[in-house]
């Protein structure tokens, strides 16, 4: 009878899985969206994810989260792979530049942990920010979103983009949902959008 | 512009994420369960997880399991790792050595492929097997249940199944769902139990 007193290897949380999700298509040369910059920690993964022939386009409206990415991503010493806009990423198809096409995206919803927290993503920006980055995803290519809706308006969020996943046609995407079911106090969950043709 | 034809990897389907969270965690050595031996597909690959010194025990009603099971596991060359019971799974309790410590258990819930659609696993007998499972499961271990549910009394035993996991205190286990949430005609999903502590 053997007893592993300290597990190697525990479930993927929402977020680690979000990443998973991502290491697995993601290469070298590489197009994605950091669709909420936050605290950079996403926009860093990305970074090195993509590689110096890469490419990081990162948004947030927070100056403060372009500081702390920026300077996060300056002492990981990352190539100068990423571009950091200070703006909704609702604007992104304004941002990115013509024909580009996407492998990945992320998106963390919610506040900023340790920022504002009456500033948080809004289900209508977010499903245009959606939309515009669905539409330069590459076949193969894949979008994940960490759903954070403890916070007021994080469930009208929440019921939003799940009406909008589940209303993806099948034949073009697989849309998968990754979450705890046993746990207290609404816990984040993954959704992954893969485009298949 | 690249344009990937032929994506290298797409997402995991309900079937493939039960191998994938298995295979994170099973060694050489380790004991585990096929509660659900049908064609012997899962068999195969936890005698091929565990190598020669693992255990596959395997359960199943129908005698055409054991065979196609057999088989299977023979053509593979297989080392004899593993037992297989012509037993309902809910007996596992009585089949297992004492103080057995197990890593890890599949079920595939519904009926055999290619087999007596009318002989379907029942939600009572599924969560006496589950419950059994669970009392000798190594912390670390996880137990994974591939659900199909489309067929009569599919819906039933899903339900029971998703209230006993969401009652599952917290503290000790993990209860992780992964399905995709844009098909139609009752996709089948995945659950996985994990062992905390």
């Amino acid at each position: 009878m053997s007893v592993r007193e300290c597990p190697p290897f525990m479930l993927d949380n929402a977020l680690q899985f979000s990443h998973t999700l991502l290491k697995e298509i993601l290469k070298t040369g590489d197009v994605v969206v950091d669709a909420t910059m936050g605290n950079g920690h996403d926009t860093l993964f990305l970074s090195q994810c993509v590689g110096t022939t890469g490419k990081v386009y990162a948004f947030d409206i927070q100056e403060s989260a372009l500081v702390l990415t920026e300077k996060l991503l300056s002492a990981a010493q990352c190539p100068p792979n990423y571009q950091l806009f200070l703006a909704g990423h609702e604007t992104v198809a304004q941002h990115l530049p013509p024909d580009t096409m996407l492998q990945g995206a992320i998106f963390n919803l919610g506040y900023l942990p340790q920022g504002d927290k009456t500033v948080v993503t809004q289900g209508s920006t977010t499903l245009v920010a959606l939309k515009s980055l669905l539409a330069c995803l590459a076949v193969g290519g894949r979008i994940v979103l960490v759903v954070y809706w403890g916070h007021p308006g994080g469930e009208t969020e929440k019921e939003a983009l799940l009406d909008f996943c589940q209303s993806l046609p099948q034949k073009i995407w697989h849309v998968a949902c990754y979450n705890f079911i046993n746990q207290k106090n609404q816990p984040p969950f993954t959704l992954c959008i893969e485009r298949r043709r």
